[in-house]
C-alpha cells in the first residue's frame, strides 16, 4: 500500500492506494492557510497519519506500507524540496521531504512536481504502460508535462525536465509571470483557454451559452463542456487552443522523439472539439520523418484519483 | 581502433581513430556522385579498405578494428538507414547499414545522424566528459543536434530524437523545407547566418569587409571571421542569430533540464560576438529555477576532425 499527495494552491490532498490503483482512503486540508513551512509540515504529517489509520480501520489484513509519493508545484525530486513556487503561500526553498520525515516513520517520502507524478502515475495505471518513450502534459492552472525517454522519467542534470507550460511559441505575446512573454501555458492550460476565451468574445461579438454566468465562475471546464455541446463561442476557443498546442507539441517532439502524447485536465473534456485541430496541425507541422507516426491521446485516469494515484506512483517507479 | 564516416551532401569522409583520438588516416570522395545507393556503398566499402590499408601500413603492432561508425543526413540509429535525406542524391529509405555489411568484415557498423555522432564525439573525446545531460548543436548546413539524458543518446521511439534545428522560432517566418516556415535551422544554422546578413545589409545599408567578394562565395564562416574582426553588418548578424539561438535554447532547456549546450561549427568561430548576446539572452528568457546554472559551451573538439571523429566514437558509444 503507498500513500500518495496532492499540493495544490489551494488545497492539499491526501490519499491511501492500493496495489491496483484504487484509492482507499482520502482526506483534504487548504495549503493557503500556511504561510510558515514547518507549521505546513505538521498538518501534512497529521493528516497523512490520519489517512492511514483510516485505511487500517478499513482493511482486516496488516498494511504494509511502501512510502509517501508527493506532487507539488516546482517540486524537485532530486533535492526533495519546493523551490521557489510561484503559487504558494511559503515561498523560497522548502525542504518538504525532510521536514516529513522527522513527523513521519515511513521507509520512502519522495517529492516531484505535479506534472511529472501525472506522468508516473499514467505510466503505472493509466495508458502509459507499454510506451517507453512519452510526454504527459497537463491543463491545469498551468500548463504542466513530465516527459520519459528510454523507460524513465527525465529529470536533468538538477530536476526540473519538463517544464515545458514555459516554452516560448508567440514572441512578444500575452503577458506571462515571470517578466516573460508568448509562453505556452498562457495559451494552452486552463487558464489560458479562459483568457482565450474572452479574447474570442471580443473577437467574434455575439451571444454564448455561458452568458448568464459571472465572469468570476467561467472555468476552462465549462468552455470545454460549452464547446462539446455546440457553443460556437467555445468552440472557436478549443480550435484555437487545438492548433497552437498542435503546433507547440510538433515542436516539442523533435527534442525527444516520444511516441506519444497523453493530454489530462478539464479542458480535454471538450473531447474532438479539441483533439481534432490540435491532431491535424500537430501532423502538418511535423517534418516527414516524423509524420503519422506520434499518438495524441485523452489520458485514461479519473480526473478526481489522478493527482494522488500519480504521487503514489513515484514510490514505485525507479 | 575504431573507423568513422562522415557522410555529407558534397563529400563523404572517411578515418580511422586510435584510442587517443587521433585521426591515423584518412581518404574523401563525392557523395554528390551517386544517386544508386548500391554504387555508393561499393565506393564507401571500398574507401574503408583503403583507409584500413594505410593505416596498417603506418602501424607496426597487430590491429584489432572495433568497427565503423556512420554519421549521416537522416541517419537512423535503430533501422541502419538513411530515411528521406533532403540533400543526398540517393532519395528515400537507404539501408546502408546492412549494405555495407555485405560488404566489409567487421564486428560492428552503426549509424546514425551527423549531429548525434558529434554529440558522442563531445562526450567520448571533448568537454563533455563529466556531462551527464547536455545538448550538443551543430551549426552547419542545417542546424543539427544530439541529446544527451542519464548520460545516454536520446534515439526516442523511431531514432529520431534531436531535430532542434526544425523547432518553430518565429510563426510565419523565413520559409524553410517542407512547406514549414520560420524554424530555428532557417536562421541559426550557417546557411541560415548568411542570410540574416543580407537582411542585414537590406536594413543597415553600408559597407563591410566582404563587399568585394562574390555573394555566392560568401559562408558563415567569413561572416564570423568579418564579426570577429569588427565588420559591424558582420556583428549585427551574429548579435541577431545570438540573441534567437539563446532565445530557443531557453525553451529547449525546458525539456530536458542540460547541464551544458555545447555548440559546433564555422560560425562558433565568431566567439564572444556570438556568444554574449546568446549566454545573455540565454539567462533572459530562462525561468527562476533554471537561470545561472545552464553553461553554453564552445566545442572543444577540432573542426576539421570532429566528424570522423564524432562517428568512430558511436562503435564506443553504449
Amino acid at each position: 500500500m503507498t500513500l500518495g499527495s496532492d499540493i495544490g494552491g489551494t488545497n492539499t490532498c491526501i490519499g491511501s492506494v492500493d496495489p491496483e490503483g484504487q484509492v482507499i482512503a482520502r482526506t483534504s486540508f487548504s495549503t493557503s492557510d500556511y504561510s510558515d513551512s514547518e507549521l505546513y509540515a505538521d498538518r501534512l504529517a497529521e493528516a497523512t497519519k490520519e489517512v492511514m489509520r483510516k485505511t487500517e480501520e478499513a482493511q482486516t489484513d496488516h498494511i504494509s506500507w511502501q512510502g509517501l509519493g508527493i506532487g507539488a508545484p516546482n517540486g524537485n525530486f532530486r533535492t526533495g524540496a519546493i523551490e521557489e513556487p510561484a503559487n504558494l503561500n511559503f515561498k523560497g526553498h522548502t525542504p518538504l521531504v525532510a521536514l516529513l520525515k522527522k513527523r513521519l516513520d515511513l521507509p520512502r517520502i519522495e517529492l516531484t512536481n505535479d506534472a511529472n507524478a501525472a506522468a508516473i502515475g499514467e505510466k503505472i495505471y493509466g495508458g502509459a504502460k507499454d510506451y517507453q518513450d512519452f510526454i504527459m502534459v497537463t491543463l491545469g492552472t498551468g500548463l504542466g508535462s513530465g516527459v520519459f525517454v528510454n523507460n524513465q522519467l527525465v529529470y536533468g542534470h538538477d530536476g526540473f525536465a519538463g517544464e515545458l507550460g514555459h516554452i516560448s511559441v508567440i514572441p512578444d505575446g500575452r503577458y506571462c509571470g515571470f517578466g516573460r512573454r508568448g509562453s505556452l501555458e498562457n495559451y494552452c492550460s486552463a487558464t489560458g483557454i479562459r483568457r482565450t476565451f474572452f479574447e474570442m468574445i471580443a473577437q467574434r461579438g455575439g451571444r454564448t451559452s455561458l452568458d448568464s454566468m459571472r465572469i468570476s465562475e467561467i472555468t476552462a471546464k465549462h468552455i470545454a463542456d460549452a464547446a462539446y455541446d455546440g457553443d460556437q463561442i467555445a468552440i472557436a476557443t478549443m480550435d484555437f487552443t487545438g492548433r497552437l498546442l498542435g503546433e507547440a507539441l510538433a515542436s516539442i517532439a523533435l527534442v525527444t522523439s516520444p511516441a506519444a502524447f497523453f493530454l489530462f485536465g478539464g479542458p480535454v473534456n471538450a473531447g474532438e472539439v479539441l483533439l481534432e485541430p490540435l491532431r491535424n496541425t500537430f501532423e502538418e507541422h511535423l517534418i516527414p520523418p516524423f509524420k503519422n507516426k506520434i499518438k495524441i491521446i485523452a489520458s485514461t485516469i479519473e480526473m478526481g484519483d489522478a493527482a494522488i494515484l500519480g504521487a503514489s506512483a513515484l514510490i514505485l517507479a525507479d
